[in-house]
């Protein structure tokens, strides 16, 4: 019989759970969210770009003024030493998380690119 | 040591290629792609759809009339036993990578979450 993908799926995230790259981004979190100041930042941040986003999805006109916001903000949080280590843990967890999806995805990738190229 | 996430990642991968869900799934593509008609309605519907899709997250507008010719297609490839059946394959597939994500996302689910609470 084959393999449970539920089962093996748990195990996957009990591996990414135990993982130095996930463990490393809690840490940061923890460390971002014990300071009042950086936890006030980052969320600033993270709403000037999900705002951003969401313009750019529903296709609506980015104004230069808010342009120079969001690139004062970036500039701002890279220049503040936990928070830049906190989106660097976030950066490596997220390429962890696409090499893990393009291996567990595969099987369906190799059906659909076959359908495309015949 | 913790187990290597790749390693059982790639158990997952192994799992989905030997699952029923997706043994069928992979049948049923090759049985509307056998046949010539089915495979050429079946693209027609995909490329409406996409086209559709695309309008929709760039923000433009969809006519009248494009969404008419969608609802024509969906009855079309509705009625066709071959293709209604890839289409259930696609969506029990669909569903159960649906769930295994959810699965493997938990750790970082529980992340944010736990920050948006905050
Ligand atoms: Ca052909
Ligand atoms: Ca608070």
């Amino acid at each position: 019989m084959a393999v449970n993908m539920y089962d093996v799926a748990y195990e996957v995230e009990k591996a990414i759970r135990e993982s130095a790259e996930f463990k490393n981004l809690r840490n940061m979190y923890d460390e971002v969210n014990a300071d009042e100041s950086a936890k006030t930042m980052f969320e600033n941040f993270r709403n000037i770009q999900l705002n951003l986003q969401q313009k750019q999805m529903m296709g609506e006109d980015i104004s230069q003024e808010e342009v120079e916001q969001a690139q004062k903000m970036v500039a701002l949080v890279q220049q503040h030493a936990t928070i830049s280590k906190l989106m660097e843990a976030e950066q490596r967890m997220s390429m962890t998380i696409t090499e893990l999806n393009k291996i567990i995805m595969a099987p369906l990738e190799e059906l659909y690119g076959s359908l495309e190229n015949k």
